[in-house]
């Protein structure tokens, strides 16, 4: 961490605020410019409270050398990190193909929509049971409800399940009942609920908030991390911009970005970035191309009665013909979709 | 809401369509263009969900007329909203003023800050004791310890307490102790967090999310009215941009707009805005100027270390000339920060 | 265009602005919802001018209908345009990649790039001569010598040389040096640089600006077109959003919608976007698989000593194993980079 | 300027970057930490180019300590800058105010809402004469007539003139019969029309580009000043974000910011901003309130037929009170609008 003091700042209180630092544990190197008194510190600043430097007054600006993450850092970490969802893989050389519709509807819903999406290649089922809405008049998901056909769905297909957890009082059924349990992105910065995730040692999907930065996405893992849980996935689902075709911006630099900094594995969710149906395809092509570890995919037999989101969910004919264009580019990489041939 | 289908459709597809929107009751409006055939939809469509019609698939685009939220819409509700939380009133005449630290350290810090803050014109103690930090490794706040401090400095000075929740659990202990209970920025959009506070009838301090749109600000309004409690403050707090000298942006044309839009208070936090000290008065004032129904404000009697945020606190003296700067300010508009001259 | 009068409206004053509007020659239809009176025009909207109709007191809001742009339109010509360049392609099966220095330095150092990207399967020289920078005080770029050098290049090698303009008054020179002429980020809406450009017959490679929505980037396409040039070549290269960690957020998903609205051929740049060299490989693979036509690559022989960008530049090596990279992912969706295989 | 190396980097490849560093007249402090090895510089890196520092593979990132701008830095140049238009000073205790339509349109209009704001209040006369359109298809402005009739209100009012240059071949023109010459926020960037304005001594108002961070603004005062006119004034109109209720978000943190930075005057334009007439009152007060040095306004005699932009404009009754109000506004902080009271 890098201090720079204001120009014209007395000498004696910048020896008061190395002295300081010195205290608390840091090598200090002070280091006198033209105009500009540097203080560097050397020493684990990981854990150091920007702001309560920031508070006094000769500070000019603080810069960061390290980044404020450990455990989600690459640095102290070289190797990849690979999750184990009931024997399928997250992070490893086979790409996770996670489909199934918005919301959980009905058994026939659920169970025909993982049927296909199986036969297709897809490695793990999803569906929302409980729905964060913007409108408290939409639907809200059929709550518990959609857990046990979730339940059913997995029983009917091998398929490990992956679904929206929204409260911290649903974790131990969460753990009970589900597979990977994914937070969504208006919960990203749900500090609580990070840490009692954390508590437990379930596969989390991460999704990256609206307008978070891969910096506070990492922090974000960091929470549940500290707590003991290692087992995280992050998902990179579109940014908030002011250009408005697509709903959010889909922020694919994000993945290599990702990968620099962190072991963990990062996959891509192009339905809601997008939030247009027909946009699925390419961008899935993409974040495959620019080397995701795995892809989230809204599939729906019937669309157009969706109860909700439907017009970013793509039907399994045509999610059958893209797992196929996308194992091909997986190829290219030396890397695979499908666990076998035999369907 | 109008809903244009894509060049091209056919008759009977925009007939089906019709005579769908026709059955979930509403009067529909065809009109063919050169090139667009346009549904318009007459009756309440507040509680429509776009993505089932926009998941049609010869649905271009969708138009709103009605703003999504009803309870928290001016057009249904003109008079200004007036909430009263212990004889003091917020959304008059009288601008709210609430300061304090960003957290509760101690007893003696807490209690002098609020008397000092008291004797220059604050009518409400705000206080951090649940702290949502984004870094697992910073200070997270004395919690219910901070409470019961909050709980001595309000018997102290008589000032109502603002403070933040950050999980559902918590909400019986907050109604008991608290007299504003604030949900923070990152918790915008924890609707479920938002529904059990709309079940209770404290006055709620709603604070923007770091990207969310006064849409949104006024949906999630609505979520806690629509379980009942009608006691909601908004609170413009910056948002996030590409900007990085100020650490958000603050949005002060949300202040006539939400007016425009919605009978509900709004206050404005300069502090986390801009997180400089030095930008809190000038940014207070332009508040004021602006049409704010109040500020919250960062005082703390020694900054450089106070636990959080010290970057961004005032200290109280440099606070008592701002109240009196803003009450001339304040006067100009017919409105005033002091209840009486004594003192 | 839909125009949303405010509630409450008096009746006379809708027929004013119906008929006012009629007068301008559309038809009008009008509907009375419970709130809000609404006017559907039919007729060619491109050319109103929304801010005049905005202006009239009792308007509350309008909406688009159409785009505002036609000759740029793909509703009104539904085939895919390709330009030709002294035999090249652009927008057809063959993908378009451009490749050379950010600025020109030397005969030596912008022939032997030429030459090496050449054998790679370049199929353009890029390279800058006039360098639009933020300090003053940084390289300018060669100018006019920088143009000699480039023609030097591309007589050794035959390439087309792209290379970015500057002002109006050069339109000449560079019409008759230039193949390609790139209005570079900043100048996307330099209006009058514009105008001049559609006078010229010339292809122009017009970057999306910084802050630019793609409607926005598709009316200055508009602005050349509707001089009578209609050869015109987007280009995406990142947008400014609050994520720091790379320069730009580039903007993927623009290509399939930018395909969808418009008939032109559109590129990726993926130096510019990133501004980081290791991630030009992934995003440049990320680009070809969402259906770009095409790349333009900063590639340099010694980057560390570039006179500009070099940490955005890769080396001829690494280019010489991107195109392969490129070409597989190419053929997959039947396209394909190199001309022939003879070498 | 700081450098910080890659984790792991050969102890040589330090010594190599530290060598040129000290070759091109930088002292150099190297600093090993736990994981990175960091290079302070001392000395005036204001005319380092950055990109070719972090064109070295071992480079992991830079973080500059001083500005990148000196003739526009308070640093150097503590006190601030008046500039005198004719006798009229801007940036000192007087609040300028520049009033007048979007677009110059006849001889009678300019001539009447240049009699009507001066009458109010107003210093200078704004009005477009080039107009910088998002459609070529929209009014593009009377041009070189406009000039003229903006010359003709002059003389009837001896208010000073100020209009938007487009193109570099005007700047002739210009001087001879502008006072201040305006780049709009399109062309901030636009480097060589910059340059050429820096060779005049006009004064120049220089619009904040539509997603120019501060920074970003003040080197574009500095382009203008380091060819020797140092007469700049700054505008914040407002800048783009996700939020679109407003046409761009008025950035007023941005004032004091520039204050502190910078010693050239800084106005506000609250109409391009908000893209709203009713947002203009509150919206000025708030920019006086915050510091600003004066507003540029839009105001027409009848906006519902204006040319351009009448949404967005006030007529000049409410323009005559919104000056009664921000005098009052002005005193409070000893400042003034009013030349004298004999009106």
């Amino acid at each position: 961490m890098i201090i720079i003091m204001k120009p014209h700042t007395p000498k004696e209180e910048i020896l008061i605020q190395k002295q300081k630092l010195e205290r608390e544990g840091f090598e200090v190197n002070l280091s006198q410019g033209e105009n500009y008194c540097i203080l560097g510190l050397i020493g684990d600043t990981t854990k150091i409270d920007e702001s309560k430097i920031g508070a006094n007054e000769y500070v000019e600006k603080i810069l960061k050398v390290q980044q404020p993450y450990k455990l989600a850092n690459r640095l102290f970490h070289p190797d990849n990190t690979v999750i184990n969802v009931k024997g399928e893989k997250i992070g490893g050389n086979k790409i996770a193909i996670m489909a199934g519709p918005c919301s959980v509807e009905s058994e026939e819903q659920i169970v025909e929509i993982a049927r296909r999406v199986k036969k297709s290649g897809a490695r793990f089922l999803r569906g929302g049971a409980f729905k964060p809405r913007t409108s408290p008049y939409s639907f809200q998901g059929l709550k518990t409800h959609g857990l046990e056909l979730l339940k059913l769905a997995r029983k009917e297909t091998g398929l490990p399940i992956v679904t929206e957890i929204m409260t911290a009082d649903m974790i131990d059924k969460f753990v009970e009942d589900v597979d990977v349990i994914q937070v969504g992105a208006r919960n990203m910065q749900n500090f609580e609920l990070l840490k009692e995730l954390g508590k437990t040692r379930k596969p989390i999907l991460l999704k990256r908030g609206l307008s978070a930065t891969i910096e506070e996405l990492l922090m974000s893992a960091e929470y549940i991390m500290s707590e003991g849980n290692e087992n995280v996935i992050l998902c990179e689902r579109g940014i908030r911009t002011f250009e408005n075709y697509t709903r959010n911006t889909l922020d694919l630099s994000a993945i290599p970005a990702i990968k620099k900094l962190s072991h963990l594995p990062v996959i891509v969710d192009p339905s809601h970035a997008a939030g247009l149906w027909w946009m699925v395809e390419p961008l899935s092509k993409a974040a495959i191309a620019v080397g995701a570890d795995g892809l989230i995919i809204e599939v729906h037999n019937d669309p157009a009665n969706a109860k909700c989101d439907g017009q970013q969910s793509i039907k399994p004919d045509k999610f059958h013909r893209l797992m196929e264009d996308i194992d091909a580019l997986a190829q290219l990489g030396s890397r695979e979709i499908y666990e076998t041939i035999n369907f």
